[in-house]
């Protein structure tokens, strides 16, 4: 694990301001911050949404900021909760007139940082309802006091929640989309190697060769156990199980499935995964309404995957098809 | 180095299932080949472009192929050209009476594939024209007899004649833009670790930690020199010092400058990377016309990135922001 950077506590700025110049006149930074938006922010009479969190998941989240999906994304240091002040300066910044949703994953730190901006909404009048993404199956509520982490599911929150708020739908409608969809989404991950932090000497956890680790979080947390590596299909369909035997997903289901790759794993190895999670769901009665084939949350170079289904009906479908100028969000 | 598959030996037809699968409507994979085409292929009257070369590259080649870029991509084993049955097969399926464009990167067995193409071409009675790409800087035209390598720029050819061939010119223009794409157009590649081809033991060069090889090519070869890791500044200082200095690349400038991962590396160094980018070419006078960043075309888990420069006139611009719909097109 070697990195190509400057330094590494300059990493996060400089990846924003190599991200903003890339794709200018859709989002910027707003300076004397490390906040992602939209570069036409405020859109008047809009809902805005917020979400954030550690970097080392890009494309997540400022990838996913622009028209028809998110209005600020927060970028903290690799793995870290962002400040409150960027925070601000982004409520400021995209507050529309018409409310704000924020879309926070389950980690102690950004539910910390969400309550105090909540606070400091309501301070400045500004409506505010917040949606809580818990979307990792590997973990059980009754294991850890916080219960599931928040994964790759949030992606399709910001895609559903994103397009409804494009349409004029109220800061409520908003905020019941950005429910439905955390209700029906489910994700489970693994890893063949660990990730890095800038600046650190060595990795969270080690890995053989020969060894996998299931269920492991996206900032180079440990899984929750290791087993020698299987085949794709046999790795597959042990994390189909899980996944689907949670909602449980049923015969006559419509999903979408993202298969999200970790950052290192070949866009080769996602496909011949993805062809295994299509069988699979068509051997249950299971019908993929939209495939989701790449990196959209990641953690740095960790090599490993991520599957997400969403149990979606014509509602979520219509939003998810809904036209969008965030530069990482992409149909398949 | 570790992969999650099923077997080696099916990696490809799995992975193509699996595209195939992921992208619908828009890509089939020809039966019986290990050939990608377009799934309205033939569209009469159009001129039809067909690439190909081994696989190991994705999304090259199969994810070019849809609406306004390719009408066929074969793949080959990893790092393999491939067979002429699937050419033959291909040329049958999307030729639209229009004649037909080779896009060929500069390799032996590709070039002698392509060759024996255009023969079965002739036998139809389908006109053919051949673009030969070799933007590879890394390698002089006197340090091998087959000169320099095809490498990154050769996406912005697909994506550049399949908008001029979408438009309805003839063969002859398509071509025309398409040696006017590579003779404006340079790439220099390097790398962190190398890459395992499935199925192997050991990769084709090492790399111990703390050093970096330059001028590495797309199948896993070994680069023009090895150095100790430098700062991404210097690094791509480097880079661009022989990429500039080739053409040359000259103030006043406008280019698509394209950073590409090669696999293994994450969005935040490529975003860090694509920084140094924009500012040396800022401070040659170079404008950034069109930016991109992201994985076009690789080389599997190999960790490293390449530079490509297009110097582009309102011709070529007009013909990049062509609507497009293969699935891994990105603009921005």
């Amino acid at each position: 694990m070697r990195k190509i950077l400057n330094q590494p506590d300059k990493a996060v700025p400089e990846m924003l301001s190599g991200m903003a110049k890339a794709h200018a006149g859709i989002i910027e930074v707003l300076p004397g911050t490390q906040a992602v938006v939209r570069a036409d922010a405020p859109v008047r009479g809009k809902v805005a949404l917020i979400t954030g969190g550690g970097s080392g998941h890009e494309p997540a989240h400022g990838g996913f900021v622009g028209k028809g999906m998110l209005d600020a994304a927060l970028a903290g240091a690799v793995f870290c909760s962002p400040p409150l002040d960027d925070a601000i300066a982004s409520l400021e910044r995209v507050d529309g007139g018409a409310g704000v949703l924020f879309i926070i994953k389950n980690y102690t730190g950004d539910i910390l940082l969400f309550d105090m901006a909540e606070e400091e909404a309501a301070d400045r009048g500004i409506p505010v309802r917040k949606a809580l993404v818990a979307d990792d199956v590997a973990v059980d509520d009754r294991e850890g006091t916080t219960g599931r982490r928040g994964v790759a599911g949030t992606v399709l929150v910001h895609k559903i929640a994103g397009a409804m708020a494009d349409r004029g739908a109220s800061l409520d409608d908003v905020h019941r989309v950005a429910m439905k969809v955390i209700e029906n989404v489910r994700t489970m991950g693994m890893a063949l190697t660990p990730c890095l932090v800038p600046g650190r000497d060595k990795p969270n956890f080690e890995l053989a060769p020969g060894e996998m680790e299931i269920g492991i979080g996206i900032h180079g947390e440990p899984g929750v156990r290791r087993e020698p590596l299987k085949s794709a299909r046999e790795i597959v369909s042990e994390m189909m199980d899980r996944i689907t035997g949670d909602l449980p997903f049923k015969a006559g289901d419509r999903v979408v499935a993202m298969v999200n790759g970790m950052g290192a794993t070949p866009l080769m190895e996602l496909y011949v995964i993805y062809n295994e999670v299509e069988s699979y769901l068509a051997g249950k009665g299971i019908a993929v309404a939209r495939p989701m084939v790449g990196e959209y949350m990641t953690s740095l170079e960790m090599a490993g995957f991520s599957i997400t289904l969403l149990r979606a009906d014509d509602e979520l479908l219509s939003l998810f098809d809904h036209p969008c100028a965030a530069p990482a969000w992409r149909q398949a």
